[in-house]
């Protein structure tokens, strides 16, 4: 079955939003099985749209619209897409029971013009919007067999609607039977096409689990996507591949699904009950900052000195001033003394020290922008890391805090 | 003048990456007085990128591609332009000569599909890549009149293109004449829709300078754009609009362009020659490291503390025990105690203070989460700042660091 989207809205003919909409419904139907194979914007305009959705309906099986379910004029998507299939609109008594009811609990004024968007195709099923106003609506032809579909706008109404109600609804009419689960194994430490050679033969070979490999955000992620009668099914064909293809790239993969590397440094820290403390240059609390995004991170993280100035390196974490004077600030020794120090100030079982160039300024012969040195000490040991990280200064920062979540996860499971 | 972007790419149909092309040439295109009125995606396969691009050419005057340019055999976007205009491919020389260049200067092994990107179409222009392999096309067809302008679909090659490129092209095709001149006023502290009530006069009645607001991670944009006959006279239309709204919104506008929440500290922290240090607890360092995040911070940063734990706060932030026994960790006095506590054992002019609630946990009955409280000491005195902010646990630290950055740029400005 093939499908197009169709994106209205004039801030997205305009450039000044970023459709997030079609990425995410076209990932979500390519693991139904559909083919997504034309994505369309096209503005607030009933001529340009109704030329567009008959376009649409002329290549594809089904036409799932974004956006234009609003309480103002410009809203047109529903009477456009009614207009198209010859159909009347009518005023659906539960939706605007629904909305009203909507701004009520919220002791909001609702203005008349709300009461549009209970204005539906005639024959349409009408689709409850849990996160705001707009229903949604499926509009069914029956000469063509074909189908539109109207979804609001707001991503996350868009999603929660689509999951909730849209799959369902596809899955049963188009007897989708059974699973498709998805399984991302996050990496990193390999690039792309390193990682893609390591387990190319499964790559090649696999339709039913797929692989795939995603960049995002310095890592790169492993999605393995199985279909099969049941869920139980689905997930044992991921856990046979997963089984497969781990001996070959187990030590890049730190986590599962939407486990970040400093989620996967708590686990970690909390199993072996320790705790930590950071002294932060170049990254300027970044790593801390990390570190923090964790819910309960308090219990392992015992605080962190940013370290600006040599000052502070001396004064409140503990660097001789003559390890700083004979090698200078950005160096193995320096870090090493950094990581030592905090542990011992702040009293915690692990220290890290992280010190470097983020640039522009600040290079010297030597030390080029980007060279950075981690120090991790603790009941492991003392190890320090020397990089050269590429990039602009926030770049050597959000490279050097990974490197750094990193380096922890492999100390943290030696000991 | 009527556009079309089609975009191409099979990571784009199977939702794999947001497509960032065609917001950025909707929004300059747009600036240049040309109308963006369709938006396509469709993958790499010749029946439909041609269906597509003749489509797009019924109804648009220009057709602008991105994508399908690389060594591959799945890059087929120039033949299938060529084809639809029924012209034949030649082998390009200079185009070849310069990947040659490219390759060799990197000192790269060039494999032979890369002479691929050199095929053009027969009376083509060509648009040198300043910053890739990929030659960029333009096509004029002569018994229509219109243009179909292939551009490389890598996001930093293609931006460069049509700006070195393709907008002066645009600009001699279609007589543009003289300059369209933007300025950005960032603001915080007032939202979307109070902001433009207070400037509602000067969006609705302006048609050069245009107004537009844009809303961007906590921040409101306010767009000048203006177009005269020359830089000058453009920037003169923008700096009297600016001028006519400055006093409206004066105490909510921070910086210019590209000017951060940080930058716009960092220059009053150096023009009025003063320090800081921070004591912050529930922010975890996003503050110290978006402050970090401008080159040259070194020279006002001395460091600061992340007091996770309240044993932190109290041997190495000097906040007394008593205080936060009385008070609690998020409260009023400890914020202040961490302020004026963190300036004192780091020698500063400027200390700040954050302790919050960023949950999930933590919450009391009368202390919810989001609660936050940011404390300055400094040469102007003391004040503290109680906020309640909305979201998840990363929403909070974010809403708090713009806050704190806000309060100490107003603070600042009293010195």
């Amino acid at each position: 079955m093939i499908v197009e989207l169709v994106s209205t809205g004039t801030e997205l003919l305009l450039g000044q939003i970023v459709n997030t909409n079609a990425p995410f419904l076209a990932a979500q139907l390519n693991e139904l099985g559909f083919s997504v194979l034309y994505q369309t914007t096209v503005g607030d305009n009933r001529e340009r749209m109704k030329n567009v959705l008959r376009t649409a309906l002329a290549r594809a099986d089904i036409v799932i619209t974004s956006g234009g379910l609003g309480p103002t004029q410009g809203d047109i998507t529903k009477e456009v897409t009614a207009s198209l299939l010859n159909k009347s609109m009518y005023f659906h008594e539960p939706s605007a029971e629904r909305i009203q009811r909507y701004f009520a609990e919220r002791r909001i004024c609702m203005s008349d013009n709300n009461l549009r968007q209970a204005m539906m195709p005639e024959g349409a099923k009408i689709i409850d919007n849990t996160c705001g106003t707009a229903p949604g609506v499926i509009v069914e032809d029956q000469t063509s067999g074909k189908i539109i579909i109207n979804l609001p706008g707001p991503p996350h109404e868009l999603s929660a609607m689509f999951e909730t109600s849209i799959m369902p609804y596809l899955k049963n009419q188009f007897g989708i039977q059974g699973a498709i689960v998805s399984r991302v194994l996050r990496t990193y430490g390999l690039g792309e096409s390193a990682l893609e050679e390591k387990i190319k033969k499964y790559i090649l070979s696999q339709s039913n689990p797929t692989l795939a490999l995603l960049a995002r955000n310095g890592e790169i992620h492993v999605r393995i996507t199985a279909r099969a009668a049941s869920e139980i099914d689905a997930l044992q064909l991921i856990t046979e591949l997963e089984g497969q293809i781990r001996p070959l790239i187990n030590e890049y993969i730190f986590g599962i699904d939407d486990e970040t590397l400093e989620k996967s440094v708590s686990k970690l820290l909390l199993e072996k009950e320790l705790t930590i403390a950071l002294a932060e240059s170049c990254t300027g609390g970044l790593v801390t900052s990390r570190i923090t995004d964790v819910p309960g991170s308090s219990r392992y993280l015992i605080g962190s000195v940013i370290c600006y100035s040599n000052e502070v390196k001396v004064a409140h974490v503990g660097v001789s001033a003559e390890i700083i004077a004979s090698n200078g600030a950005v160096s193995q020794e320096t870090a090493e003394s950094m990581a030592k120090g905090i542990k011992e100030k702040y009293c915690t079982s692990i220290g890290i020290g992280i010190t470097g160039i983020a640039g522009p300024d600040g290079a010297t012969a030597d030390k080029p922008v980007g060279l950075v040195y981690i120090a991790i000490e603790g009941p492991a040991g003392r190890v320090c890391y020397q990089h050269y990280f590429n990039g602009n200064r926030t770049d050597v920062k959000h490279r050097t805090a990974l490197a750094a979540l990193n380096h922890l996860r492999h100390y943290l499971r030696t000991i």
